[in-house]
């Protein structure tokens, strides 16, 4: 086994190209960009209005199987795909969603990739970046600010102080902030009330940032956003509050799309990074469309595994955006399919071909899934070193049979040279295979046949259970004529049902409801089928105690 | 009298330059900057390395006399005297504090000048800028993160929850979070304890940001930081927690200086902007070196009046820094000398040479106190169209009996043209009039000398009155050896006393001290004459409210 140098030494020792360089291959001048620092830049508004008549490439979506605790490298599938192609003379555009800053001070890890298949610069990408999530903090923080000046004020609006739904957020790892009270102190300090921080990424104006097509559709969305209700219980809105515009005035630079590269100076467009439980997982709407007028192909990813992510991707950004996916690739391991038949986390390294044998049932679900969208789809086995020949074909006779091809990648250990398989079959895929795509249901019809529709479908399940308070926020949604919007599920990712523990793939399972929460802004209606916690906390030993910087500039200790 | 537009009307019809050209003009080479669009840039840090041992150019200070609530334009008048020493053809940079967000939602009046004397483009200088203050926000956040997540896995340190002195932050106008509950929600969740918010710039993060001089300082500050005690009484710094590595690093870009430039192309540094009350109210110190090494003459400012602002520029951060300041301006308007000589604030605009006469004294003190610190001082007459020749005459001859100049600006209706008396008659001071500063108090005096001396020598005041908190404050100071550190006067602006209603030159008054805090990092022990208000509130009709971006990007509302 060759030594592997850590992402960071990889990413420090990358040689790259200044943006106006990257960005000039794409046919984007200097005077179209606006730099944040040497290897940052974004994409002015006024050039997507250019460029808006072009032709689009192909959108390829990299998603994944049920993931083991330690996820599975589809960020990094992404980044070295991207690689490939460009390897191939392909004229290709990496689009991922932004990392957020709290869990990087947690436990190791950033949100870029990882060994020869990385964006950078991914110390300023897994850190402040450019400002886009601190923005979307300002936007969020300033409604709330305007929730509670409204009320200490005098509270014409009659907002009910009991049934405030919006909360604070902050980019960081902060369990304290989960449950709090506010408005203490007395007479000039407000009304006291119970309130809580969730993480920016969770914040529906993420959501929102994630899916406008432009300046006036974001203004649009966020004067929707439902802040809380009235004591009579009528929805009381951003708009009420009249926050839209300066909220929109406060993501003016957020809405513009980040270009950035890999390790092999592919273009790489970071933008955006909602939540993919509470919220739909997916990088921005006008960071796709632009990166479509661009090149040939663009590759894109979806949170957590295709039960959730490219679910979210294909029922609700791809039918807001009017966008059809042309291929998918399904990221699997070895590992992962060996867990999901049962092999514990301590024993994936051993070659187990009942346990794999198991497990590819995880594998079938989710391209059987892909298939009910009508995208034409590929396996990508992301390689590690402890897979072996025998894994491996098992692995790829099973899919011949199924009439799915496989691609190993490597690009991990060999960046985009390690991807060059991948690549050619995802470009014959898209040549032979024409797309379909349709997503999975009709927004008219009602919640729980929607619902019911995605639980029988894609997870597999029985019936659906819903509890007393689902029911009662059902109605709700309904008497609020909100019904018609797509569905946001909230589910474990570690299973295709709402429980965690039911590996590989489950049957006969029912889905229990607990509640629904409505984003009138984003435009879905999410349904939690568990706890889903929007506030991480840090371990024991925060990975923060290991950083540091040298007087000369020099970071160590960032993953 | 002519019309007068806006002051965004002015900023958006600007003509700026790149700001790689604004930089070519001090020597500054595109591969030393990073551009954060296309007007504002950070400078390298290896850039000040390459000019560390040019000679520095001369320090000229803006202050003022104690304001109205409505302020006199310092800022305003501080741009327009770098306009003028361009058209003078004098090397000048202007060195200003970065403006918080916060206020921008609540009440009209941004933080860049005004009229034609403003730096720009302004709305992004008061938006996010280039992310310095959300960088504060999130060291000072990651801290208390911190100390909560080390009390959760068992307080190996023994922090009392009871006496945690570090405050969360946010760059906004939030009265609902001065005084809140964290940690509620159960075993999970953390030990709730009493919490509160302050806004960012009133962090002590900010004030090291401010004073530090390269990152090895910044890391050894932030080290320093006193968070709390443990419940035996003894400081928890944030070294203990092993936060300074990673707090550093998350200010690795907020430690450079950023340039703009005036609405006539001056350069201009903003960098830093700590509160005048709880801090010491300058901008940064790497921005003013920097500055000196590439301008002839540097013009910078204090917060608040020169009895706050000045003394602790001449007494923190020049002693600190080593700087040498070569003349103070000291800023006066008809309107508050007639305000300090006790007119009411809506009868300012009629000519009351009696209410001059009494008000002058305010400025008489302010001129005796520069001249305490043994540096040359003239007055500038910040002009407005209601005063009459006859009171700026009685001003122009109070002053001459003194031995100081007095100029009219006109620069916020004439911009750099305006400044050209003041431009003038400041490098003629600095010609004739050698400094030879030095600061007021020795450190090595005890708190309660150093306190008196402020009292006595600039404030005019008789005694000075501790209460019980602060005598037992100041044993606590003394005990931990942090006493020789200078002193960081929280006071009101509105009077040299800690007498809000005391106006001109109050004398014989006593001075009441409520409490101490140390700033261990920053370096200074902060005495409470006053509530301070480290969160402010938004009004009825927040400015918000007014702001909107158009499809196109256009602004408005916002001033």
């Amino acid at each position: 086994m060759t030594y592997m140098p850590t992402d960071i030494e990889i990413s420090q020792n990358a040689h790259l190209k200044p943006i106006e360089d990257v960005a000039a291959e794409l046919g984007i001048s200097r005077s179209d960009l606006e730099l944040y620092g040497d290897y940052k830049a974004k994409v002015k508004l006024s050039f997507i209005e250019k460029v808006r008549n072009k032709t689009s490439g192909k959108l390829i979506l990299v998603t994944a199987i049920n993931p083991t605790p330690a996820g599975e490298g589809k960020t990094t599938t992404t980044v070295g795909l991207g690689q490939a192609m460009a390897k191939l003379n392909k004229k290709a555009i990496v689009a991922l969603r932004e990392p957020s800053l709290g869990p990087v001070m947690g436990i190791k890890g950033g949100a870029a990739g990882g060994g020869y298949a990385q964006v950078v610069p991914m110390e300023d990408i897994n850190l402040h970046f450019t400002g886009d999530i601190h923005a979307v903090t300002s936007a969020n923080n300033l409604l709330s600010a305007l929730i509670d000046n409204h009320i200490h004020h005098g509270n014409e609006l009659n907002i009910d102080v009991r049934n405030i739904t919006w909360k604070r957020v902050m980019d960081m790892n902060d369990r304290a902030l989960r449950n709090i009270i506010v408005g203490l102190g007395g007479k000039t300090n407000g009304f006291p009330r119970e309130d809580g921080f969730q993480i920016t990424v969770a914040s529906e104006v993420m959501a929102i940032l994630c899916l406008a097509e432009d300046i006036s559709d974001l203004k649009n969305r966020l004067g929707k956003i439902i802040v809380g209700y009235t004591t009579g219980g009528q929805p009381v809105t951003a708009g009420d509050l009249k926050a839209e515009g300066a909220m929109a005035l406060l993501l003016k630079d957020a809405i513009k799309p980040n270009l950035v590269q890999t390790l092999e100076n592919t273009p790489a467009f970071m933008h955006g990074g909602p939540f993919a439980n509470i919220a739909h997982g997916c990088s921005s709407v006008i960071a796709t469309k632009l990166a479509l007028k661009l090149a040939d192909y663009v590759i894109t990813e979806a949170g957590f595994g295709a039960d959730l992510g490219a679910e979210k991707f294909f029922d609700i950004k791809c039918r807001y955006a009017g966008l059809s996916p042309d291929a998918a690739v399904l990221v699997a391991t070895v590992r992962a399919l060996k867990y999901n038949g049962g092999v514990p986390k301590n024993s994936l390294a051993e070659e187990n071909l009942e346990a794999l044998k198991k497990g590819i049932a995880n594998l079938d679900k989710h391209i059987e899934n892909i298939r009910k969208f009508k995208v034409p789809v590929l396996v990508a086995i992301n390689r590690f070193n402890t897979d072996t020949d025998a894994e491996l074909d098992f692995i790829i006779n099973h899919c011949k049979d199924l009439g799915v091809d496989v691609a190993i990648s490597e690009v991990f250990e060999k960046g985009g040279s390690g991807g060059i398989e991948l690549a050619k079959k995802v470009c014959r895929l898209i040549e032979t295979t024409p797309s379909g795509f349709e997503p999975l249901y009709d927004l008219n019809l009602s919640i729980k046949e929607k619902i019911g529709i995605i639980n029988r479908e894609i997870y597999g399940g029985a019936k659906v259970i819903y509890t007393d308070k689902a029911e009662k926020a059902i109605k709700q949604i309904e008497a609020l004529g909100l019904d018609k919007m797509p569905i946001c599920m909230a589910k474990t990712q570690f299973s295709l049902s709402d429980n965690p523990t039911l590996l590989g793939r489950p049957e006969g399972f029912d889905l229990t409801v607990k509640d629904l929460r409505v984003s009138a802004g984003a435009g879905f209606i999410v349904v939690y089928t568990g706890d889903i916690m929007t506030m991480p906390g840090l371990p024991k030993e925060p990975a923060s105690g290991r950083m540091d910087i040298q007087p000369d500039g020099r970071i160590s200790g960032l993953f």
